[in-house]
């Protein structure tokens, strides 16, 4: 291979510094998870496409990566054997001549039919690549429902694939962080889930991030007073948009989907709708006192938020957000998304909601599950652009001895074994190069701490520990050397 | 759906406890890895198909999982561009006939080849899913070396994906945990190498591995002494073979393979090798002492047996393995393998060497690499078997509220604030079930503390904590309910 190698578009290497960094915010949130009682599962990369398939609407389905049956797709199509399915006994009209020709008849779609029918059979795919860990988490509970006691806390760390365009920020890999709770319909979860964002940004010292909360019976509330419960997809979908395009647009949009004018002039005081959360619960009821479902909307947003008050929040807010409609063919109840501290431009780094028929999909029913999701690339974005990644975050070598010949490089490793012993990175140059590249091997790993060994040091059983940032050289013995570099 | 949802052969689901048992492993190979100077890479999970074809044999080729080029196969077949491409253009000898048929003149195979060459064209997949860690990390070393600082020591610990027949403790997707250096040929490197086995197994408590070595120079000068030079792998393959099949098992082997029967007379010192390394290491002498690559070999398995003993190993056994080939093709100098203490029946749980050419299949000539890696899977059977999982493992919630009603809970979940952020995985049962389920729940799910709180407690600020082993009742205050936990 002559040119330079490369990755798939939409796929990425990480180096030691990302990993850390990554691992860095996975580990926080791992933390987080399990003090609030998570534990962790993992699935399979690949699913059944059974499983996958149908399961994310059309758009969904187009994007799950499929795997062929076979590992080597080519090398496995029989043409002998395709040519007997395609010319000979399968497709009953396309018929060999006696002199060596054969006569396709007339229908070529059936032709075209045979040829699909047969690679289908023969080579199609059973299996894909995870799209979400929602689907295969609801395969997980339905699958092992005998071993798990519910309500399950379940958390999953794992990458998923999609075959979406890539582009800036958006990837065909990238990793999920989940949380969710199965067999409760509680709303003392949503209060844990809301405290649950609200440790891990704290502890990524992300300030100031907004968690907005809506719910589903506010929405299909609202349309039902507005006389649109049939249009609920359309009416969201464009309220949705209020921040982007302003309520002219939104009205307009409406209206062309069918809305009457009259149940527009309705929606007026919710387009006003301001204040802190209680003053706009207060509005809500006003508009929404004709609908059931919309007053059990009110009703758990209510509870959601004298908890919160209750407990406090350490950095984040709460903020209500009636036109928060993310995911809403799924989610029952609660609705969440969290926004990145102001200032900073980036779309939402976490949401979730509460469904209530996620097993259904899988034969298992009335088993009501809640659950969030965290961002990874967007929140190492957004810490990398606040500079919050903390500078202990790599775990770098701490100390590199420098090799002057076997004699000082047996001398060395006996100290590096006692080094790592105590818990510290350490290495030995293995090659007794130059002095000169040596400490500039040092110099451009950043490694903090340099030994020197030779004749003298061996003698003493002492070592020279040179400082690389301040220059700084002291002769000292092996326990003073563990302290000075702890 | 309605029968029960399954996942593919080969692969797995791993519960709350095994996936803790796992990553109890990796975090003890991450921590040796890190404190001998290796640093973590990613590399995507798929490559281009190219980057892997080719590089694993026939055999491995046929094992490595392709993606889809198009997220749907089947709906991107455009079959009208295919009857075109088919039977009208490119195919000059099909023609179409005025009545509406097809003439399909004389050759088949040109046509079967048609078709090939348009699904290959068209649908074939680019992209396949990673078979091991080794040929990514030399994509990844080539493609990014102006970035590299050389020696470059990483570790990575990933998926892959065989295609190969599952069956018991062999799987379709699995971790391999990898360490290597690229960039240096120093023979202190396979030194270090087989003291970070000696610090993993010793850290998982796994005492009494025996880390065997071998050298592919001592194989190529044992064959150039017999004359079987240009038979090196038939010689190998037999040689290996000699603890299971016996002495005149693998006689007859290398003569049927054609070395010759005064070759294999030369051996027969061989066969009879015994005692410890250094013995090993004289009776050797003998053999090679015509054969320069094999003088190399004794000098360099010399240099790291003396190595060795001068810095010690705490519980491993290094052991000189003259029949030990694995891999041969791949390696050209060191060879490892470590097998599990005597007494566990398992295959080996480790192995590795050195390759001088790893990174010259993508273009870049003469950087020598040596590297290690541990099997998860058998090293979890292995630790299952001789139950040296500690008990802290698995990181199960510690404390269970239980739940009387919403003032209860509220209450509770004050205090569940502070026991977590104490670094206490606690909960509250989400919902005011009877006091016999929670109960039972707490013991389903061995939760250790069960904290009871009615109105008396709410009062007195104080908690009823049960121990749920010894059934033991304490009424305390907060900051002691956190001392007792803990």
């Amino acid at each position: 291979m002559a040119q330079k190698p490369s990755i798939p578009k939409g796929t990425r290497d990480f180096n030691p510094e990302q990993v850390a960094k990554r691992n860095y915010i996975f580990s926080t949130i791992k933390g987080a998870f399990e003090t609030f009682g998570f534990q962790p599962i993992e699935t399979p990369s690949f699913e059944n496409s059974e499983t996958l398939m149908g399961k994310y609407g059309d758009e969904g389905d187009r994007l799950i990566f499929k795997i062929l049956n076979s590992g080597d797709f080519l090398k496995n199509i029989d043409y002998q054997e395709l040519k007997k399915e395609l010319l000979e006994e399968k497709v009953g009209n396309i018929t060999s001549l006696e002199d060596g020709t054969y006569n396709v008849d007339g229908n070529v779609k059936e032709f075209q039919d045979k040829i699909k029918e047969y690679i289908k059979d023969t080579y199609l795919t059973e299996k894909a690549l995870r799209y979400d860990l929602t689907v295969p988490f609801a395969r997980y509970v339905v699958q092992h429902q005998n071993d798990i006691e519910f309500p399950f806390k379940r958390y999953q760390i794992q990458p998923v694939w999609r075959a979406d365009r890539p582009q800036k920020g958006r990837f065909r890999e990238f990793y999920q962080c989940d949380a969710d709770v199965v067999g409760s319909t509680s709303l003392w979860q949503e209060v844990e889930f809301i405290q649950l964002y609200d440790t891990v940004f704290t502890a990524l010292k992300l300030n100031g991030v907004t968690i907005k909360i809506n719910n589903r019976k506010i929405l299909s509330g609202i349309a039902e007073v507005i006389g649109a419960s049939d249009k609920l997809i359309d009416f969201t979908v464009a309220l949705d948009k209020l921040d982007k395009i302003g309520e002219e647009k939104v009205k307009e949009e409406m209206l062309s989907k069918g809305i009457s004018a009259s149940g527009i002039e309705k929606l007026q005081p919710l387009f006003s709708l301001s204040g802190d959360f209680e003053s706009q619960i207060e509005s809500l009821k006003g508009i929404l006192e004709a609908s059931e479902d919309g007053k059990k909307g009110i009703e758990e947003l209510s509870f959601i938020d004298a908890a919160i008050k209750e407990l406090g929040l350490a950095t984040a807010k709460l903020q209500l957000d009636v036109t928060l409609a993310r995911g809403l063919n799924y989610y029952t109840g609660a609705i969440f998304e969290v926004s990145a501290p102001e200032g900073v431009k980036m779309g939402s780094i976490g949401g979730g909601g509460r469904y209530d028929d996620l097993t259904n999909i899988f034969g298992k029913p009335d088993t009501s599950g809640v659950g969030i999701s965290f961002g990874l690339d967007r929140i190492y974005l957004v810490l990398e652009e606040l500079n919050l990644f903390p500078e202990t975050v790599n775990k770098n070598v701490e100390v590199l001895f420098i090799n002057f010949g076997d004699k000082e490089a047996l001398f060395s490793l006996k100290a590096i074994k006692k080094l790592r012993e105590a818990g510290i990175n350490a290495e030995l140059y293995p090659d007794a190069a130059k002095m000169k590249k040596q400490m500039a091997h040092a110099d451009k790993r950043n490694i903090p701490f340099v030994v020197i060994v030779g004749d003298q040091e061996i003698a003493s059983e002492t070592y020279a520990l040179k400082n690389m940032s301040s220059g700084e050289q002291f002769k000292i013995p092996l326990n003073e050397l563990i302290q000075q570099i702890k």
